[in-house]
């Protein structure tokens, strides 16, 4: 079938209308009608061609919320009219030993990226969800709980599982002492899952203005990192830090605010490395991770998380015609915390 | 009474004979008569200032087994004749969280560390292990099992725990690929206990010449860091890698060749910080971490593990009249693989 799309044609190049050819539903597959749409700072990063070279055209787009418009006849999770969401993948080879864990994010072939990839047979290119419809197996579509806005719902689908995905595989617990550092799309989501975890929350920024949203939020504390008292104050504190950062900063530093066996996970990714001297983890066998995305028990859990402490993502609900102006407004920061566009719109 | 001993007077000077007034057995000590002092490369790092300032006159020595001479009243796991240990610590104020949680190496107010330290009164002075006799209290004694030879248990107070600690906190099991960087001190006791756990242990040196060696101790693998293809070769091969090295290299090369949620754990202090690149740790949630030493409870786990897998350190016994020489040689790496002082010698 043809749906509606926004598309990039190159790097230089604005969003504009496009139509895409979606596969006919298959044996596995659902079809979903959008209603919401995230986006996502990576979808400007790929589309610019910022992460290597992009493929186009390109139709961005990894946070979709949608009603279940078709099933094929082996789908049994799915019926029409379903709230259902897809993330940032929409397949992966199933065999491999990640993917037999249940890893999908790390496939050994490489899954399927939901857009800017291809499918499996590596060649289909895929497009992703700034569209009114997409075509996705089974096996890549959860269930969107009806109790959840669809638009506050779509950036759970990134930002709330990439932020989700750390908290749940470092044990983040009731009383645990969590920093997240950085209130944009992924710290905010940091902010209310953590909070809704049971831990006490720091906010670390550079930003005084970011205190009262911080709190909002469910942040019991706020710090600023350009005040070096801080990192003193703040020593040997957390259990748990979630790095959202994205401009470059001394990883050293932050090292120091944890407790014995305590780790800084890093989900942001700054343009150059950051030096880490060895005593700065040696020193209370302190753990240094990454996060990439989650996987798709992840993120059906975090849906369902959501769900049960009834909160999304804060959004601000956009047309599709202003969707150039939406990313211009993202790279400085001026979006509290997530654009959605209305999938009507397109 | 009075204990001979070796100690250096500033950093520029060597060891000579020197007296030791260790205090009297109090109800909870253990007088040790010596059998065996290790030389860790720490030991010479201390003596010279090279950590920061250190306190004259030192004693050095942490890796220190024994005869127990004599006990205070209230000790009860060690009577006069046991073989016993003291590793890096002879103290801690046992009350804070990690002392509590029993990770006397955390403790807040800083262990009482066997030499260059202080008791926990932070006035009296600690002088270790190269001397005939010590006092320490009986928390921080380690029983040491009969079966193993008192020279080649020397070193694992040091070398053996502080390898042993993250293998056994990052779940080394049977069946596991783990990769050993640098073959020393450290090193050749990574690979001893990781194979002896069941590993398939790859040494990873910039040494052809250790190949021979590497085998001996228990690697199934031996590949050349200097050779860029070993990169590519073992891409994604390691739950878990033991980096001993205190060279400057370039951290993100080993964490490509994590798998997905591997860990490589990091023992060596290079003099530089190495830069890290936030994408080697989020492609497959990769964990960097440092340990320090061990606690009490793994120092006699590993020294029981060593017992049930019949093996120590490989090491040279030296005179104490050698000691100097024996650094020189430590600071050249011609030793295999760890220089212990016969303590009768003292």
């Amino acid at each position: 079938m043809r749906a509606r799309a926004y598309a990039t044609t190159a790097a230089d190049q604005p969003l504009a209308p496009f139509t895409v050819e979606r596969r006919e539903v298959g044996p596995a597959d659902v079809l979903i009608e959008l209603i919401a749409s995230g986006i996502c700072h990576s979808d400007l990063h790929q589309a610019r061609s910022e992460w290597g070279p992009a493929k186009y055209p390109m139709v961005p787009g990894h946070e979709i919320v949608g009603r279940v418009a078709a099933v094929g006849a082996q789908v049994t999770r799915f019926k029409v009219g379903d709230l259902a969401g897809v993330g940032c993948m929409v397949d992966s080879c199933r065999a491999c030993r990640p993917c037999a864990q249940g890893d999908e994010q790390f496939c050994e072939q490489t899954p399927a990226w939901t857009y800017n990839g291809t499918e499996m047979d590596r060649k289909t290119p895929t497009f992703g969800g700034y569209s009114t419809h997409v075509v996705v197996t089974e096996h890549f579509v959860v269930k969107v709980p009806e109790g959840l806005d669809p638009f506050a719902a779509a950036p759970v689908l990134c930002a709330g599982v990439t932020t989700f995905s750390p908290l749940r595989e470092w044990g983040c617990k009731q009383g645990d002492q969590v920093a997240v550092v950085g209130l944009g799309g992924l710290g905010h989501m940091a902010v209310k899952l953590a909070a809704a975890m049971g831990a006490e929350v720091t906010l670390l920024s550079t930003s005084p203005g970011k205190q009262a949203d911080a709190t909002r939020l469910g942040a019991a504390n706020f710090e600023l990192s350009t005040d070096r008292t801080t990192f003193k104050k703040l020593a040997r504190r957390f259990d748990l830090i979630i790095d959202t950062v994205s401009a470059a900063h001394d990883y050293n530093a932050y090292l120091n605010l944890l407790r014995p066996r305590g780790a800084m996970v890093v989900v942001g990714v700054p343009p150059t490395p950051s030096p880490v001297s060895a005593f700065s983890l040696i020193a209370g066998n302190r753990r240094l991770a990454g996060s990439s995305i989650g996987n798709m028990r992840q993120t059906q859990e975090v849906l369902d998380f959501c769900a049960q402490h009834r909160f999304g993502a804060d959004v601000e609900v956009i047309k599709a015609a202003d969707v150039n102006d939406a990313w211009e407004r993202m790279v400085k920061n001026d979006v509290k915390y997530r654009f959605v566009i209305d999938a009507k719109t397109f």
